[in-house]
């Protein structure tokens, strides 16, 4: 089925109503959209048209055509409506609100071990004293930071003492906190490309000089980064499982970005968001267990193990940057509470962690072959898959088009919070498909219904592409 | 008694050696000095000029003598140690964490309601759902920014919806994401001097273009502020209990400032950090009761009312910014936890809050008393006071001689907490003194037990300047 004018503007026309495409995003070029939907340059010359002379869009001569920049999608009426009326997409996905299936990042819910959680938690409530009421030490409750040290020995292989440690309350604290402590005004930063979504609309706000560096099989391309970016001050990467390929980082390239880091007193930041879960054969050693040069800040995060509305976060700091940390701390930060301290503390010293993290490790496994196995049954001419060992998100990339923003958009609208791939790019080349999670897949039945859901308009939308 | 050289030289070098006085620190000029403690120039200029042939200070001509920039007061040689070695008289004194007598901002702790508390703490601890364990509102758990809607028309005369509530964990963050959600690159920000110790570190810090404005007995100077920034963007205040004078900002001030912010587009930052406390007669509705035009920014916390180990703070936005708020903080926030906003959310819902804070008003009327009666009784040749109406804390003035800084050292060493008042002062005139919590003297005999521990060195010390 060919698409007419009239389609391609009535879906332009809606990406942009809904926010999907904000004011200053970039269009496709007509030849691009052309040779894409497979219609001739005249049609989408046409749905250009109109869409222009309606005011959504305005060509821009040789910088392309692009969403009106001064559109107001529609009048802001209430503190309440505002909230889905003047969207981005992420505004529109309330991404990190709670609903949804096949969310990222998200551990299994109905395997949680509640029981134990609420026993531990009704104890740590109650054991308050009233010298604990005061401000608590700024880096973290003290039996906390010496649970994590011992966590972090025997799971991932990093020696650290307790003071080496900074607990917060996630990913964006961690970021920003290394950067305040540690950056200099303009120092070059540099992330990969793809790179976790979030990660990316964080750095681009607070770091001025913010460069990228593509990743390919074997994780970062070190080759790439060493020739473009050898005056890097920071390179944020997700060693273990690359977000969101999922792949690892070779261990040859590690010790080249050790070398390089070494060498340039540049700092690597290793953000090992899901290093725990990794399938088919031994765990990961986490890249910071081979820092002899201590280059490298590890950050980890139990939003990913334990759950998100715990929030707590931490940064192992090199022994050398710790009063940067503590002084810049001392003054930016507002600190964690203690409650949530405490009863972290006393789950992962009494054992219960490991226990858990294990069960996880086999569950998610086996919730992995589950989706995989309902993806094949219903989507094998739309997906193709670059399997890896571990992580708790597969990639189903397209296996033709560039569609996968409208694409997501159909499948939220079905409730399932699934990522555009091409929305994790930022200069590379992108690739396009879906980022799923697949953590709280019950059964194969569980996995076919919500599967099903999208896929009479998965069918219609890529078939219009062909 | 009058000291030589020798005493002099010994007092600063412990000054440094101790952390007190820092790396770059400005020493009083040898005349004002000389002039201070009452002896011959001669007498400082030998004192310094030992201190400069041991490297502790330097002469820099016109621009005076300071302390050793390149000073490096004792070798890192462990994490441990290097928290107390390489440290700032903030870092010494660890002032935000829990020991010491007569500190600033703590709530009476063998008043507090523990029972009800820990009760509610378990039962908020035990109440976790599956589908609550994901990401929570970045915003707050909705029951809390009911409740606190509730209270703050209640208690401080504010109307504002839930929607314009913005959970934080406190002042810092509350700062930080006022000024980089509604903040220009440059934008000019005010703030009181003197003014709240780590409000001013941390806008040195984060405010690339910070500006004074003086503080006299109506609150801060309007007719300064309106005539030197006009132009400000922030004006950063605390209106019912300046901070730390104590004096309330006028009603005709009031309106003034709100018709400044109104015809220039400025916001007021409103700190009301503890509004709540107001003894001698009716509770000072907040400034933001008074914003008819939505200028006022108010901000909150519950660490004096309830405990700073809760974390928990709040912004209220008006309506206009709150998409602001939110794209912002979605970017670079990671929210709250969710067990606290719980437990605080029952607190207030249940009736517990207003009738805690009623009873602390009464018992610190009354402990402030207790504390100016032993204060009277021991130091009445030292200290003088400005009393006004209500607060957390009261500000001793020295009757003679600027040397706050030293005397507060000495209290400290005592384990009495205090601040010295000229350390809040940025560029006004400074005026000399203590500032002295009271809410945890228990009764007539702790209070003198506890300032008779400095009285010995205090006098000697205040003398030493006569």
């Amino acid at each position: 089925m060919q698409m007419g004018y009239r389609g391609i503007y009535e879906q332009y026309r809606q990406l942009i109503i809904t926010g999907l495409l904000k004011p200053g995003d970039k269009l496709p070029a007509i030849r691009v959209l052309a040779e894409e939907l497979k219609v001739a340059r005249k049609t989408v010359e046409s749905a250009y048209a109109i869409l222009v002379g309606e005011g959504y869009i305005v060509s821009q001569g040789a910088r392309g055509t692009r969403v009106n920049p001064d559109l107001k999608v529609s009048a802001v009426s209430s503190p309440v409506e505002a909230k889905v009326a003047d969207a981005g997409i992420n505004e529109i996905l309330d991404l990190r609100d709670g609903s949804g299936d096949l969310r990222l990042g998200i551990p299994a819910l109905d395997e949680f071990p509640f029981k134990k959680w609420l026993l531990l938690s009704g104890k740590a409530a109650r054991s308050l004293r009233p010298e604990e009421m005061t401000n608590q030490p700024l880096m973290g409750y003290a039996p906390l930071r010496e649970a994590l040290a011992s966590y972090l020995q025997i799971s991932r292989g990093i020696t650290c003492t307790p003071e080496q440690l900074f607990v917060t309350n996630g990913y964006r604290t961690n970021i920003r906190l290394i950067l305040q402590s540690l950056a200099q005004h303009n120092d070059k930063v540099v992330m990969e490309d793809p790179g976790y979504f979030f990660g990316q609309k964080l750095l681009k706000r607070i770091a001025s000089n913010l460069h990228y560096s593509p990743v390919n099989q074997q994780g970062l391309d070190t080759c790439y980064f060493k020739k473009h970016h050898h005056d890097a001050r920071f390179v944020i990467i997700t060693p273990t499982h690359q977000s969101p390929l999922a792949v690892s980082l070779s261990l040859p390239r590690k010790h080249e970005l050790l070398a390089w880091a070494s060498e340039n007193q540049g700092w690597i930041v290793e953000d090992d968001y899901d290093g725990e879960f990794h399938y088919t054969r031994k765990v990961i050693p986490a890249l910071k267990s081979l820092d002899i040069n201590e280059r490298v800040i590890y950050i980890g995060t139990f939003s990913k193990t334990i759950m998100p509305a715990l929030r707590i976060g931490y940064i192992v700091m090199p022994p050398d940057t710790i009063q940067r940390f503590r002084e810049t701390g001392e003054i930016i930060e507002a600190g964690q509470p203690l409650l949530p301290q405490k009863i972290l503390s006393m789950f992962l010293s009494e054992g219960h962690f490991f226990k858990h993290i294990k069960r996880m490790r086999t569950l998610y496994q086996q919730r992995r072959e589950i989706m995989l196995g309902a993806l094949h049954a219903l989507y094998s001419d739309i997906f193709y898959y670059e399997l890896t060992d571990g992580g708790m998100h597969i990639v189903a990339f397209l296996r033709k088009g560039v569609q996968d923003v409208p694409l997501a958009a159909i499948w939220q609208k079905h409730n399932l919070q699934v990522f555009p791939l091409s929305s994790w790019y930022s200069q590379s080349q992108k690739r396009y498909g879906l980022v799923l999670g697949y953590t709280n897949i019950r059964s194969e039945a569980h996995a076919i219904t919500l599967l099903e859901k999208p896929l009479r308009e998965t069918l219609v939308l890529i078939n219009s592409a062909t």
